[in-house]
């Protein structure tokens, strides 16, 4: 076992070095397709585009909305009015998703519509360069008076996220430089100088963003600020104390109770738990984890590891979905996964995915990667459907058959999230350090890449996750050593690695559950990765009270659930009596071909209660073959009920 | 087998008729010495007698409220605002409470504070009659405009039902000729001639109350206005769509969506499913049954079994606690029992009690009596604590230990409520036709009343419902033939009887579930009544999703839950091993010497996850003893989780 070298500093690929077959491949086409203009059309029938045009009236703080399934007629659709005061965070996510798309297919419509919404903000942008439509248009004159609560920094956070892969994919600076000129005048107006404001956004964001934007542009002065967020959030006397007294306002007075809502309750070094606003949180550590890495800073690495487990072992579902309540969109108790009201947002899912990827900043590790995958597969995808149309705001693990995709939502922050991830999801599957390059995520993809000087091409042939065997070639510009980092995810026992047919001692080259093969490549080599697919069943601490008596199916990384449209209404009637190890599996093709797993089973029986709801003898049963299929994929066919956690499987106890 | 003779109307005895011992008559101690006075004293700081004094500036539409548990410091107590049109009914029960108490155990105090709040309804009711706090104080001139949503019936039959306990208790007329001034009011107001309002109340209520002051009265004239009530309601063209209309108000607009809120959305003979805000439909219920019994209306009781068949069949708790919703109060879909987030407000439960003990006006019938119990011994008593001091509202069947008895409530419907039913419980015991005495309930008591003419005096020396023997004894004025109806209840298999020391054959004399003995009854007659009180699990129809796999433990009437306090906390953690019937049984001095029962379980151990959240074996268990108490116990010691639905039970399937 080679140890961990915290200092490699390795950085994900950019977007546009990755291009994806396969299961990803078909999702990203339904963006590229589909979501990308969707979000742009929601983000002009909501009125967005009057509200940054200064030729226009302010639109005020109105906004209809559409929270219904797309089977309710629109002409049923519930109109809403909400105040949006995040609405730029809205059009930064939703110009990033299209950058991303345009580098899988070129589209000069979606082009030409994102370019009029930048020449708008160029309009917008204040002549010192202060930029965010809702206090230049709605409450003009308010600008830095209510960190806390209005997701100020947060929006210039979205849109230079946004700018930065909008330039990217079309070498268009024109929004960066915008974004540029925001941030400038931001660094003079925070800092503990005279005049100038020692705080950070009640919602972050702006963090990891300077970070995208510092690695763009090269200015270090945006990795400080960065850095000056993370350092100055929860420190005494507090900010949100300070600013509240000076706008005229009672710090008592916090609708969310305390700081632990938006993390500023301690700074950041010392927090230990996982709390408060689950999407807040996830930004924070993604930020945090940035800074970590480009610093080399070994404090905040200790924290992030403090809370990663506090998340992982005590708050985290199974689908890696994440903050169980509606209430604060966040963290309760340890240990309390309801399953049928889990919140489970879809961006908070998709926070952990940045998060944990970002925590492999500091050298491959599965102990994050794994969860990323989970996160990504499960709590994240299930969020878009097959189709790239609808969306999960909510992610329960378990549906009475009430609960559907919608075509849009009060606060559309979910859409674009998810469809940013999915259109630019090669990032995260291979990064990069000085020597080394990384394989955190599998499926069909080939990444070109600066590795040791030397440039390479790196193919990923596989039908995974559907099938385990995974093929890589490699091409070297020159024959060069370096090292490549495979991950074998802790679920895949019994893993196979071979290089041009020769079998690899796995248990020789594995660090930190990755298969470290350090050599002089030369080109053409045939690394073959056999990770078995077997089905398995997951069981829960007892500590969480939904998920006792009750088990878990996966494979692989996917977490597997029952419908009604395979099983029939009443899931929970349902008893699992044979081996998931043995299960049948068959490829379905209204599910873009994912693999079903069939398992003995039996049924709970109403017949003899004889219209009685409750009597002194346990159900007759009756035997039948449960159908799973991959939760993410859940309510792309019939609507219906929905089950994760089942009763049954193995009766062996372990120790 | 005789035939039920649906001719006979039964009528429940009066209170003071009934002296109790036992655990009811520990509880209206409880209500008599702390109970009472506290319902007047919360009033009064919610400023009720402010609103009703006439010297008094109006209060306006402000409340203080206290939800909080008792444990928590008062200063820390939020206070809440909240505009209360249905302060009258919160006196009104509070008065009928007090009736009650004065009963058991006079108290010169409290009847001169219910004086004094008489005298202000005196001097505040209008010269035509007229009398409703909040119209008269705080919106003047708006009476009768708002039917459906502003409770102005239903206070005057919370009223009249005060009016009538305090007349019957103290022999003092004035409230009930208040009361009987303000319902002429009303029957010149309503009705189909010109200038009549063709309407009736959106919170039913005002219906059962008006056949108490028939009763009381021998006025025709109110049982016929409870029949208007119930005939008009749900016809059309609808009543609430001409009322919004005439009152500028778009009938669409209605935030409960659909008249089966109040269930006036179909005739009241023609409606088949139990729907809505569950209060409104018991009292509903209760006023159809009724008039149905004063009426002899086959065509009200056939719609009421309807009804009734489909609450107990589909939508009601194993603890009679009923309406699963806090967004209604009320019923949702068929089999939708949630048990941790249960509403199953305690007014529903009581509300529940008044139906079932009405169904038993046309004879007696353990299809509704034992249900009586049920809802009385569970869903109902929970609401009230030992001390007669704290209250709960929502009675859920599982809690992770947050749920707890709070001192008052912004809505404060339930303390008078359960407070009431239990002061006035002997009434539900004992019912009586011409020439028959039913014995709905058992418990240590003593009833007078006249049957066939005669004086009787009818004694029940028991410990149930902790010990199944029951010794009736019978005092007779002179020798007299009628009818003595016992319930044998349908969960007492094996149940035994015998007169005098002879068995009586019960297979030859039970009707409709009641040992019926008719007999020339001499006095001095010793009836010995033996019910099996034998532990039994109970499991509920497999559509109940949140009970599959899961059992209730029940002995008698009672339904038994786990809590932490005896079991440590983790009770889904738990899986009962031994046989229920073979509980060991113990007396809990803490519980009022309820019986506790314990059984073999197996305890789900968290040790072996070794950190992890989820792992691929289930978890290792140890064997423990589980100890459950009665459910309307729980919360009365140290605070913590709470469960009724275990897992386990007994492994044999039925048929």
């Amino acid at each position: 076992m080679t140890e961990t070298k915290r200092d490699r500093q390795f950085r994900p690929v950019p977007v546009p070095s990755v291009v994806l077959g396969g299961l990803f491949g078909a999702r990203q086409d339904a963006v590229c397709d589909t979501t990308a203009e969707t979000l742009l059309d929601r983000c002009v029938e909501a009125g967005m585009l009057k509200a940054i045009d200064v030729d226009q009236p302010s639109p005020g703080v109105v906004i209809p909305y559409h929270s219904m399934s797309p089977t309710v007629p629109a002409t049923e659709h519930k109109a809403m009015v909400s105040t949006q005061m995040f609405w730029d965070s809205d059009l930064g996510k939703s110009i990033e998703t299209v950058a991303y798309s345009l580098y899988r297919k070129p589209n000069p419509q979606l082009e030409a519509r994102v370019d009029a919404i930048v020449d708008l903000y160029g309009r917008l942008q204040r002549e010192d360069g202060y930029l965010n439509s809702w206090y230049l248009r709605v409450v003009p004159g308010r600008e830095w008076t209510n960190l806390r609560d209005t997701h100020e920094l947060y929006c210039a956070g979205h849109l230079i996220e946004g700018a930065v892969a909008y330039y990217q994919a079309t070498g268009k600076r024109k929004l960066m430089d915008v974004m540029c000129r925001y941030v400038d005048h931001i660094i003079g107006k925070f800092g503990h100088g005279p005049d100038q404001i020692a705080g950070y956004c009640g919602h972050e964001e702006v963090e990891l963003a300077l970070v995208k934007l510092a690695r763009a542009t090269g200015e270090q002065k945006y990795m400080d600020l960065s850095k000056y967020f993370i350092d100055e959030r929860g420190t005494e006397p507090h900010y949100f104390d300070i600013e509240a007294r000076r706008d005229g306002r009672d710090p008592q007075n916090f609708v969310f109770g305390s700081y632990h809502y938006n993390q500023s309750h301690q700074p950041v070094r010392e927090q230990t738990k996982v709390v408060g606003h689950a999407v807040r949180a996830m930004y924070l550590y993604s930020g945090m984890a940035d800074i970590a890495t480009e610093y080399n800073d070994d404090t905040l690495t200790a924290a992030l590891e403090t809370l990663w487990d506090d998340l992982v072992t005590k708050q985290m579902y199974v689908t890696g979905g994440i903050g169980p309540s509606a209430a604060n969109e966040g963290f309760t108790d340890y240990y309390d996964l309801p399953n049928e009201s889990a919140y489970a947002e879809t961006c908070a899912s998709v926070g952990l995915v940045f998060w944990a990827n970002r925590m492999l900043g500091r050298g491959p590790n599965r102990r994050f990667a794994d969860i990323m995958e989970i996160a990504l597969y499960n709590g994240s995808l299930s969020g878009l459907s097959l189709d790239g149309k609808t969306f999960f705001y909510e992610n329960p693990l378990e549906s009475a058959g009430k609960h559907h995709r919608w075509i849009w939502h009060r606060c559309p922050c979910c859409p674009p999230n998810i469809a940013r991830l999915v259109a630019s999801i090669g990032s995260y599957m291979y990064a990069v350090a000085d020597d080394e390059i990384a394989v955190h995520l599998y499926g069909e993809s080939s990444v070109k890449a600066e590795v040791a000087g030397t440039r390479i091409e790196l193919s990923q042939a596989t039908r995974y996750p559907w099938h385990g065997a995974v093929r890589l070639t490699l091409k070297v510009e020159k024959p060069t050593r370096f090292a490549v980092s495979l991950r074998l995810p802790g679920w895949a026992k019994g893993a196979r690695l071979s290089i041009d047919g020769g079998a690899v001692d796995l248990a020789a080259v594995t660090v930190d559950g990755y298969a470290r093969i350090e050599h002089e490549w030369t080109g053409g080599e045939v690394i073959d990765l056999e990770l078995p697919l077997i089905p398995r069943a997951l069981w829960a601490d007892p500590r969480v009270r939904q998920d006792t008596g009750r088990f878990a199916l996966m494979r692989g990384p996917l977490v597997y659930c029952t419908e009604a449209v395979d099983n029939g209404e009443g899931l929970n009637a349902l008893t699992v009596t044979g081996d998931p190890a043995r299960a049948g599996e068959s490829e379905v093709a209204a599910l873009g071909g994912a693999v079903a797993l069939d398992i003995e089973a039996t049924r709970d029986l109403s017949a003899g209660f004889d219209g009685s709801l409750y009597r002194e003898a346990p159900p007759a049963t009756e035997p039948v073959k449960a159908r799973f299929v991959p939760y993410h994929l859940w309510d792309n066919r019939a609507p219906g009920e929905m089950l994760v956690w089942m009763r049954g499987g193995s009766k062996k106890s372990g120790a």
